[in-house]
């Protein structure tokens, strides 16, 4: 993986870049849709492509283990071959899955002991085995395995968290170093910055991962409950640090306005299941505001879903037709409304790119905030 | 609505015909999908266009009227631009939900009382009244109000029955007459052979259903329960009589075989909810035979869905995967199914409109019949 930084904005720390992979670049700030199981939930692979114009998707580790499980994905070549995605993909290392899905987890020195959601069924995630399933799942830039600790932790609990994924990340690193990829294009490691909402722990995690001198670099345990002010805090902090010629991923995050804040701080990366299980509940995210599509008052509303979006279901489907299939509880209502959010979130941060580029992000940027908490 | 009847096979009574309405042309023998409440469930109007091929789609008034109600469609200004669909569509008289999906159901003279299956709110669906639902939706041909009885019940209730069934449809066709297209552009109505499984009794409605001089006719009250050899006499006994130069509709039918079989006995039309219903719930139609994709023997077969499939599906989704997203229960796996058997149902029908074109039905038909029943 290559990374070019193109252009740093004058008033923020927005970054212009530009990742390179095997599997094609990526323009940076970037948002990557969430494809939990191999699938993005809803949409199909030609529409991820040139429907929401993604250039990277998103899978977990954790779910893609349990189903279809690694013995089938190395039979088919890996999850490119399996799902026919030939763009770029990104894996984390199930951490997060373990401690939000799982029952009866137990950590030790090891790695992570759990127990499947699906079927009980006892499984031990450790640094090493992380990093050989996202060899065996193929992905372009993998992560490594990490303590996710709740929003609001105390100090000493996060203090030993960290010093856990610290330990883990380095255990994850050398496996990685010492592994080859397994279908002949290269994969990438990205450490994770934890240390909950304390700076001190922050900034010592962003230095600690500094030194693992990956390739790119991850924020993780952010927007897990803690204040929105204390999640752009804590990126602050820990991207004073991260080497700025390496890309920032900032994990799980978030709202459209979470996005341009993490932008403005310096983040490169994002990723969130939120335009996809919002939008399949019926809320909208457009460039006007947010639109709660079952309300009564777009029952005769026979314009446009989106007059300014970007995706055929903007201009194709009315805002009644599509209250009317949430509803109905027709299957077509989640599809319309997650390829409106997801070409919505992809359209957004191109957006970001060229604001950056010819130097008005900052502006923009507090405009676009300010439309996109208003609820129409 | 004009029929131009274009070859009649030799061998048997398979039709090669054309449907003209202000909506485009329609090459019979033709399969509509089903959308239900406004949409094919699963899949755009695109897809519908692109990727199905569907020529014509039908709606169903009992929904429709339900939801989103009639203001809603005729402020919309009917269903075509409702949903944004610009070919045919042929909508049921509603009669058929009414005896299937609603409660406290009453049969009177005047029409048939029913209650909502949604929220039990009642309402009372007169021959004229579905005419009137029918001219707001829109259909290009909508269909008269009749009672289907049950596939087994014996012949005094399928007398009975029929005698309701004849009124009703004298009082749909004068309706029919009496009224105005609302949208510019022209309907036409099509009346409905019941008598159950009594030859006697469909001879009797063929006679006064040919003698309302329809545009075109169709078939009720068949694939409901009775044998499927019970259903072909039906069909058989009925065609004798029903006049040559107007299309025949076959409501509600059916798998494959039933299709092939019907447009061998001269039927031109035909729907069903099966290709969708079966193929939400992972059973494949395939030109080699029946697919139940959830299978445990397609966990590592990496082929094409279909490899002679016409949508893009077929050979873009291997079969693992697609067990994968049943499997996991994920929206795509529906997705891609309703599209692969819809396509398929097209393609069969396309298939059968060139071999009767080319005098060798009979002979594909057969070869067609035995690999369609065979299980993969």
């Amino acid at each position: 993986m290559k990374f070019k930084l193109i252009k740093t904005d004058t008033n923020t720390n927005a970054r212009l870049g530009e990742i390179e992979t095997d599997h094609g670049k990526i323009q940076t700030p970037i948002f990557m849709p969430v494809g939990t199981i191999g699938s993005v939930k809803g949409i199909s692979q030609p529409e991820i492509e040139n429907d929401i114009k993604a250039q990277i998707i998103l899978g977990n580790t954790y779910h893609l283990y349990l189903r279809p499980s690694t013995e089938i994905l190395q039979q088919a070549g890996g999850l490119h071959k399996f799902m026919n995605w030939n763009k770029p993909i990104l894996t984390d290392s199930g951490g997060f899955q373990v401690f939000s899905l799982s029952s009866n987890r137990k950590l030790k020195a090891e790695g992570a002991e759990f127990r499947s959601h699906i079927d009980g069924s006892k499984h031990l995630f450790t640094p090493e085995k992380v990093v050989d399933i996202q060899r065996i799942i193929g992905s372009d830039i993998m992560m490594g395995l990490d303590e996710c600790p709740p929003g609001d932790c105390d100090y000493k609990y996060a203090k030993n968290s960290l010093k856990l994924t610290t330990d883990w990340l380095k255990r994850g690193v050398k496996h990685f170093r010492n592994t080859e990829p397994l279908y002949g294009h290269s994969q990438t490691f990205f450490p994770i910055v934890q240390g909950a909402s304390f700076p001190e722990l922050r900034r010592q995690a962003a230095m600690q991962v500094a030194e693992l001198e990956c390739e790119g670099n991850a924020i993780g345990g952010l927007s897990v409950g803690e204040p929105t002010e204390v999640m752009y805090e804590m990126t602050e902090v820990v991207n004073e640090i991260l080497p700025t010629d390496k890309p920032r991923y900032l994990m799980g995050v978030g709202t459209p306005i979470n996005i341009l804040e993490g932008i403005s701080r310096g983040v490169d990366m994002f990723d969130c299941v939120m335009p996809t299980r919002n939008g399949r509940n019926g809320m909208l995210f457009t460039s006007e505001g947010i639109i709660n599509i079952k309300n009564k008052k777009w029952e005769n509303d026979f314009s446009p879903i989106d007059p300014n979006g970007t995706s055929f279901v903007d201009t194709f489907y009315s805002k009644a037709y599509l209250r009317h299939l949430f509803v109905a509880k027709e299957l077509l209502a989640m599809q319309i409304a997650s390829i409106h959010n997801l070409a919505f979130y992809l359209e957004l941060v191109k957006m970001a790119r060229e604001h950056i580029e010819d130097g008005t992000f900052a502006t923009w940027k507090n405009q676009m905030v300010n439309k996109l908490s208003s609820r129409l």
